[in-house]
């Protein structure tokens, strides 16, 4: 990205870098945004590239909205030909509330989430700030550093891409996001959607900062691996480490999968799946949209909120819960989850309870250290999908 | 009602006979009125009687909200115990819209949606106009003699009693209604709604006037003659004789329900049954929400939106499609349909053909006067329900 002042121009040369680091901390959802990657391509060379503006510049009475696509990504990618589609939910929003909108930021930096608000600036000349309310990708509403911080999501706003439009308000996030989920449904199955207005200052006080130069970099880095016929992994790791302050990884397993199974329940990509590593030990998995644990036997290797990311074991290349299958060979790479997800509030949102898995949260760091591995309780441990 | 210049007061003493001639003209649907009517009777107690308006003195620039209760009258009923639930969609609107409302209207007369209005007015002091926009009541959204004359029923509003709120627009009423029965399900089954912002104008030239002092009336009229022990039936036709213009209506039969079976489909009470007149013919008649038809064999006897209330033989109180049962001794009465129903743009939103009938309209009053009576086409003619 080339710095203007304190932000930056996203060039079509950024496009490349930035979907895939997007896709690797998609963690296995968010959707592939190479379609998104296209329809921001064909933007950029209309309206030249969009304005990304740091978090600290942002003035604080700013008026701000997250924006992004809800519900299937599979059926999201098919609806963003259509790029106007993305800027119909900012312009509602800004009837709705009676104010024009300053700037726009991704509900979450994994996958092709990452891309619509910069869609959307191509086309209204908006800055879109850099960072985010996720750090990763997490499959619904209340996980979010916004809803963290006690940022309300109301009013949500739904648009299709025939302009169908819902607006949602409710006492709570929880059912805001059911009442939503219904909706999205009827409305056929992935809209454009704006929630969390904001201002300036609360965004600030509740984002998680850098995350698109950040998915970038981390892109770039794999890309320059490949360039150079060197250690895509590696890569990986060294960007992570020479972060300002270091963002702890690891390479938690390599192997080849064995067992997948998957199914769409209350809108939800949920399944389970295990691999062999070379050794012969297996290792079980679970996700809903996103990866949610990855242990052997009763041994926890890493668990939600921390960032679970299955990718080719050549090419780094992330791969998702949906193109999972049979005899791949991938090398599972754990990050710590951003820092509000580490907080108890954070945890109650995005922990392991929160996804009715039978236990609490270890970080990834503790399960590397500890000389005797944590092992999980005893009974049974499958996992059994939560009340959707 | 006590006129007040060219306004009314709803006092205690109307809230019998509203509710009355509102179940009348409610054709089986709308909700029994009596738990709205319990409810008035507090809110008036506690704030004075409602002010009603006529059409004509309604402001040409004032801002006019039609509200109601959408999703099934049973659970609606049950909800109306909290007044102040009624209340919760004007402001919501007001908020919306970014203006105060002017007057309030209902949407339809037929049932409990007559009373909401008033209960709003009790709390807010606004006026109710004496006017509706159907004249009777209808199962859904579209047939409204506001949308007839091309007024747009967005932004549809429904809140519910735990303040949950969905706000829907759409290219088309039809897409509304099917978005707003979905979130309907979600938000419980009832919700108080708002729908059809309108100018003072914009009601004059598409609203049913004097729909409230209609319902009034008609309901005095069958209270006076049970009080006098005259024909309550001849009450009503004799009422109707006297309005200006004379509204047509006529008993169509008399006779002891012999079958009737209902289902919960889409939403909608459907259903069809018969009833044995006492020379032995068999009348059958069927159901969605309102009575759509009765006939005699292949013989036409009346067919929406043309009116067809089932009321007990002895005392005219009106039976709902679904208190109607087994072994009760109805006269079923016809009246005709208003003027806005009968234009083509009417019978296209609301003639037999808009509820999956397989044939066109006669009007009532045809139906009578004609030498040899209309036979319907040949084939199966049983009813199947439209695709809701």
């Amino acid at each position: 990205m080339l710095p203007v002042g304190k932000a930056m121009r996203v060039g079509l040369a950024d496009l490349a870098p930035l979907s895939l680091g997007a896709a690797i901390l998609g963690t296995g959802g968010g959707g592939d945004p190479t379609i998104g990657r296209l329809a921001l391509q064909r933007q950029i060379a209309r309206h030249g590239p969009p304005l990304v503006i740091s978090l600290d510049s942002l003035d604080d009475d700013a008026f701000v909205i997250p924006i992004g696509m809800s519900g299937s990504p599979a059926v999201a990618l098919e609806k963003l030909i259509s790029e106007s589609f993305a800027d119909s939910v900012l312009r509602r929003y800004e009837r709705l509330m009676g104010r024009a909108v300053d700037a726009v930021i991704p509900f979450e930096i994994g996958g092709v989430n990452s891309l619509i608000p910069l869609l959307t600036a191509c086309a209204t000349g908006l800055p879109v700030i850099d960072a985010d309310g996720m750090g990763r990708a997490f499959p619904s509403l209340e996980r979010t550093s916004f809803a963290i911080s006690g940022v309300s999501p109301f009013p949500l706003v739904i648009i299709n891409e025939r302009s169908e439009t819902v607006i949602v308000e409710a006492p709570t996030p929880l059912r805001g996001e059911q009442i939503i989920r219904t909706a999205l449904v009827e409305l056929g199955g992935a809209c454009v959607s704006a929630k969390y207005p904001m201002s300036g200052r609360q965004v600030k006080h509740s984002a998680i900062a850098g995350s698109l130069s950040h998915a970038a970099g981390l892109g770039r880095a794999v890309l320059a691996a490949r360039a150079d016929k060197a250690d895509p992994f590696a890569a990986i790791l060294s960007f992570l480490t020479r972060q300002s302050p270091p963002v702890y990884g690891r390479v938690l397993v390599e192997g080849k999968i064995t067992d997948i199974s998957r199914d769409m329940v209350g809108g939800y990509n949920i399944g389970a799946g295990s691999l062999d590593k070379d050794d012969g030990d297996r290792i079980d998995f679970s996700f809903q949209n996103e990866f949610l644990v990855l242990r052997r036997n009763r041994i926890l290797l890493a668990v939600v909120p921390d960032l679970i990311c299955f990718l080719d074991r050549e090419t780094a290349e992330p791969i998702t819960c949906e193109t999972l299958r049979y005899g791949q060979r991938v090398t599972v790479i754990g990050v710590r989850a951003a820092a509000p997800f580490r907080t108890s509030a954070g945890l109650a949102a995005a922990g392991p309870r929160s996804f009715g898995l039978p236990y609490d949260y270890v970080t990834l760091e503790a399960l590397a250290s500890l000389s005797s591995e944590p092992r999980l309780p005893a009974g049974d441990i499958a996992w059994t999908p939560p009340d959707l």
